[in-house]
């Protein structure tokens, strides 16, 4: 997976961690929005379980936008582009599923994400995060590049003890038992202050 | 399938119990409406039949609100998306229908799912409960966890015989005909409660 | 095949009878209608031929529609579900033609089907009974069971010397060219009477 | 293939001949419309050659609709169900494109077809009428029935002479280039008529 | 392919040359238009490549309509059929290109083809024509026939050596860059003229 | 791949490089855009792989055009066709990217793009170029023709030392971290000016 440059805080673009056969990767997941129909776009070559982690991911969304009192029509009136870089490597597994509904919470709420933040999880349609494999690879991976703190499920807690003390040492690591939590640690503006803000709408040109 | 915890009684999520090659299983099922279009989306690597399985449900579920005089468009302007952690274990089989009935229910009604049922049985599309495989094994997996009620088909009171008395003793048996039954049992609220106070609306931001 | 119990005339539901390896089986055909947008949803694991009979089926239940006078709106405006119990079965061939029809039409004309009548026979898109196989093992199953009445093609008249006469003796056999011979037989209304009587609207919540 | 009775000139239904291994045979092609949003149903286990002559047939029929001043909503706000019974026999190639098309059009103009004319013929998207195979065992077949009158294509003319002199006699026999020369043989009125008469509207309960 | 009899200027029809494992052919391209909503059928058992050439050769043909003024319902509010027959032959590759946007082209303008005329080249969405394969077989084909012209792209000028000196004597070949080139020759109206003219509508009724 | 004549600057048409198993090949790609509700044909015999690219590209197109204030019914009101001569030649991978990408913003700017500039990149959804294979051999393909300025990954700078000095030398080489640097090399007019000027509307007949 390519190495992106990716050294801002932005809108729309989280850090996965990825489990390959060669080991750990980071991986940036994009999300973009655009006028549109209500359709789910999922490109990068992803499996059939990494999609419905992405239809499991945007579900999630549209509920906590409800909570957020966004406008119904940002799902209804756009559509949604999951890019995962590069194009030509197939990826797999529901362990992208926190990311990919971080990145798109951060397009929906025009909240920048931490770039110095990864993470790993499965997410189910009601937010909860379960466990996934390959930490030690993916905590590994996470210490060799610019990350500085990692997002894991509660699940995996016990799996911290196969992580070298040296890597746990580097990085700030968080466990978590559900979506909310993530997105604490992981968007720049905390979800209680867009509560009380009301409707915070995506800048779109109509 | 992972032990996610569930210890309070939920809106759209229901405790099913399935059966694989390595034993019996206690299976959430999680259920979210939507602003949509009528679709239903189905995730978690369901096979074939199990998708059918959901789609007796959801049309026995449209039926049943016409008797509850919901609002039809509950169904026409809303989408269900049902989703079966853990994301990448296939899934497969008729026996999960009377849970996803019960899940669906129970998101259309707002009504809360006791956490500490857990059911068996296929569905039919008026209604019906048909017997399942693997009774035993399930029976051992509901009295595993913190499962004190389980709700099982009629034709299967013959091999409630195979299930050891400690078993059976540990917990309260229902076996049942109809899902209508099925909801008596699993939904905090009766359904004739519902039917006497009329429409019932799920909390929709519009 | 599931022994569903059957011991009322209903609604949206007729008895068929199939023919499988192990000999002929009583089997249930229910259908139900919702508000939709003209759909046909076929569920129990039917094979390819007997997804096109449904689809003849429901080709002349809108042409007898017009006969009778019903709004046309009952096929635009709602959606038609053929399920086929137990779901997890496999199930094939044109011969249950004239039972889906017969179900189709029951249900909207809101009139029920006698449950003690079992019926075999492909139907084509002008309403005509073609001949089935399997007689034998169909009539052996019908008299096993609670029904009292068979439909099957004359077409077939030749294979009842197949039949034993004790089996014979036992049933009512009608042998029949044409669909609207089957429904004056099988519903507990003569459609002359329906044709009399004008609109028979489905009582659907609008 | 079956023989059904088919002793009346009908609408909306045309006498085949088919060609398989074991020799010619008589086919029914059953046409039918209803309300809908002009979409072409095919039933029958039809192979995909076959799919596209019907296509094929339906597209000349619209053209020959306009020549005729027929409502253009005939086709955009019908659908025309194709049936080729028995529906468990699969069925392929070209050849039915005349007989489709005849059925298609005697269903548009509400103008029965003579019950006692067979026909074989591919037809091109302007009405041309191109040769087959298996003239032989085709007039054959013919002669074994009802059928007094056979229609083929120009094109073929010289596989008469594998014709037995005998059947040849017995059977009366058009050479045709153009499907409108096919409608003035088997349609019980002529197109001349029609097109004098000006608009033959479908009788449709709306 | 069949030698459907071709021997006046007709709308909506065009000779290609095609090239098969048995020499050169002639092959009449068939389009109709139709009341629809913007779609494009295309049959004849074509393959994908060929398929892929039939929507360029339209996106092509759209982009001549905005140039000649016609109007832009012409595309969105009909669809359009290309046939190829013999219906059972399977056809492929890319060298019809041409021929399918000269029919389609003369089907929008109302404007008869030469029936005299065949031709083959690959085009782009550009309209560009790019060389082919089999130009000495396909010569043959034409020669062979009633065509008096051919129309082939410049880059297959180096092959015309290969063509015996008889064949280039008795054809009129003209080498072509753009598909306006090949309009020029095939079409019985100049674009110009029909450009000056304005709209040319099509007699449709509506 | 065909050498199209390209002498022109033009409009909706970008020289990309390509990597063969015979080499590097310079390979346009064409785009025209045409009344219609929203959709992207993709022709050219390509595989998975760009056709996920030419997603990618048309995303970042969309973003693009807000910052370009441009009317945002060009995308929902339009259909846009990417095809890649030869018709018959499979083609696949990413690193078509940038040259779609340039192709498609150039066809909604009206803004031409130069002919003598090649490019090879992928692309993600925010416009990042991520590197590419065969840097070397693409290299060598443009030397070959009339290109003068080639545009690559900042990402493939390492691989330009496996670059013939010479080529290198008789080459302008850019190397581009996202796409907004590859259109201001290859596109006739700047970005910033077209920001400034505001709406640049399509030439479009309605
Ligand atoms: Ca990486
Ligand atoms: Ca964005
Ligand atoms: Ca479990
Ligand atoms: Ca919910
Ligand atoms: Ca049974
Ligand atoms: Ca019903
Ligand atoms: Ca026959
Ligand atoms: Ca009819
Ligand atoms: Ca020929
Ligand atoms: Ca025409
Ligand atoms: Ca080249
Ligand atoms: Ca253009």
């Amino acid at each position: 997976l390519p190495d992106e440059e990716h050294s801002e805080d932005s809108i729309g673009v989280a850090n996965g961690l990825a489990w390959t056969q060669v080991g750990g990767e980071t991986m940036l997941i994009e999300v973009a929005s655009m006028v549109g129909k209500g359709n789910l776009m999922l490109t990068g070559q992803l499996g059939e379980v990494m999609k419905e982690s992405a239809h499991a991911a945007l579900t999630y969304a549209k509920h906590l936008a409800l909570d957020l009192k966004l406008k119904s029509d940002i799902f209804s009136k756009r559509d949604y582009h999951v890019h995962v870089p590069a194009g030509a490597i197939p990826k797999d597994g529901p362990s992208a599923g926190i990311t990919i509904a971080t990145a798109i919470i951060s397009e929906i709420t025009r909240t920048p994400v931490h770039h110095d933040v990864a993470m790993t999880g499965e997410i189910t349609i009601r937010g909860n995060v379960l466990p996934i494999g390959g930490l030690k690879e993916k905590a590994l991976a996470a210490a060799r590049g610019s990350v500085k703190t990692i997002v894991i499920p509660k699940g995996n807690e016990k799996d911290l003890n196969d992580v070298p003390k040296k890597i746990r040492d580097s990085l700030e690591i968080h466990t978590v038992k559900h979506i909310r939590e993530v997105l604490e640690i992981a968007l720049t503006k905390s979800l209680a202050t867009m509560e009380k803000n009301g409707e915070t709408e995506p800048t779109t040109k109509k």
